[in-house]
């Protein structure tokens, strides 16, 4: 049996969504033991309820010793505001944990990384029920925490990797929760920004990762960009070379990650060492 | 006499505008004499022509010794891309001069500042001619730039002083372009971002500018913010005010400054000493 707390640290859910993330668990691994915390569903404002609400709610989970994996509900923003807060409170128990989200979500991962807390994982949530194919996406999230490898990005080497969306990388860098990234390879995915945005944010996460010495970026999906009044005239992949280049980071190619329902697995660190909750 | 050279570091601009905005100041400042380099028209993409084009262009303008200020026709994107290269290649002329844009041009202003070289100024460029009332706004920076004190923020005091847009802000800091703000009064504003977005580049600006020790910081105008599906749930100065409690900055109100014609001018340092060409 593997118990896995759900928590919102973003913006809140539906129960009528948490019921069927519930039911195709039930169907495919009997084994998962799901527990939506109530907090989950609750609205103030943007948020998934207070910036107290949301850190009590994720303490709750990861403090539980009865508990395997604390599972993001959803990303959208928010989990930057309590993660300070959450990492200075956290006990013993949160240490054995496997923690799984991506977007916004990342705030907190990349937190829990650089203090060395859990096993922090990049992958699918809850709340990709709501994407085209998104049961597909919940189930090989769902496999992993049950102890699957076959939904890990297929290009993991034996380098310490590290994956986020790309916004939440730049506004992590150079703050409190940002860890040391040398010798990791950094995947990097992005979704409704405008093209120029992303060189942008090229721009300023590169000139932050070079001086780390990182081994390399690799870039997953730049999805749903949105119309401009003219062209950008550069692709994603052309920007990152050339972003590489500027800073002297390797680029690695592309990337099995999105927001998306394709989006594979990525354990922090080394992902034979932690793929398993 | 004044001359101003006219260069566009990030976006095109058109001939037609360009010729009402020099029919402005014929009509009021006939001592003004504006030179719009033939780059400003050119495109390539997204941009105002290649880097290249935009980093000659700019170093023409900024080097040539019979030039009292350099006038960034309009923002968008792309003064980040050249503004290292152009740093290394300015000449001794190019201190002489003031340097007057702000939106994505505080990559450049950013980068002047933190060499030492001129005079950076936030404030009107040629393409608020397009705005509502925009006139105002560009006979302000003409103003200025013929040595009127009139355009100034309001509120300016006796302590250093910069003025940035907030996403600029949040690209800059960190990188091989960010001034030391030690002791300054920092203003910022935002046009066309979601409150959450606002939030999120508050918690990295924030992050950033805390532990340089900054005077305070000053809100600007938060304009053309997009609907969301649901309302933030803050307004943008209990954003700054919130932000700036948890990260020990002083919160010193509202500043004139936005996206907008009624955009107040900002030198950076101190005031006295620089709003003369």
């Amino acid at each position: 049996m593997s118990r896995i707390a759900i928590c919102a640290p973003s913006t809140p859910f539906t129960r009528e969504d948490a019921a069927r993330v519930i039911a195709l668990a039930e169907a495919a691994f009997p084994q998962a033991d799901l527990r939506f915390h109530d907090q989950c569903f609750s609205e103030h404002g943007h948020f998934a309820g207070t910036d107290d609400e949301r850190l009590t709610a994720f303490l709750e989970c990861a403090n539980d010793p009865g508990t395997q994996a604390v599972w993001f509900v959803r990303g959208g923003y928010g989990a930057g505001r309590i993660a300070g807060e959450a990492i200075a409170r956290l006990g013993p128990a949160a240490g054995e944990k496997t923690y799984l989200g991506y977007s916004d979500g990342g705030m907190l991962l990349g937190a829990l990384y650089r203090a060395g807390i859990g096993r922090p994982v990049h992958g699918p949530m809850s709340g990709d029920i709501r994407r085209d194919g998104g049961e597909a996406a919940v189930l090989r999230a769902l496999g992993f925490l049950c102890g699957s490898g076959e939904g890990l990005e297929p290009d993991l080497d034996g380098r310490p990797t590290v994956a986020f969306n790309l916004m939440t990388l730049a506004m992590l860098v150079g703050t409190d929760l940002m860890p040391s990234l040398a010798g990791h390879v950094v995947l990097i995915e992005e979704v409704s920004e405008y093209l120029y945005a992303v060189d942008r944010l090229l721009f300023h996460v590169t000139a932050h990762l070079a001086p780390m010495g990182i081994a390399g970026l690799r870039l997953g999906r730049v999805s749903d960009v949105p119309e401009n009044d003219r062209s950008f005239g550069m692709e994603p992949a052309d920007m990152v070379r050339d972003w590489c280049a500027r800073t002297g980071i390797a680029f690695l190619g592309r990337a099995d990650i999105g927001h998306d329902a394709a989006n594979k697995i990525v354990p922090f660190g080394v992902a034979g060492a932690t793929q398993r909750p």
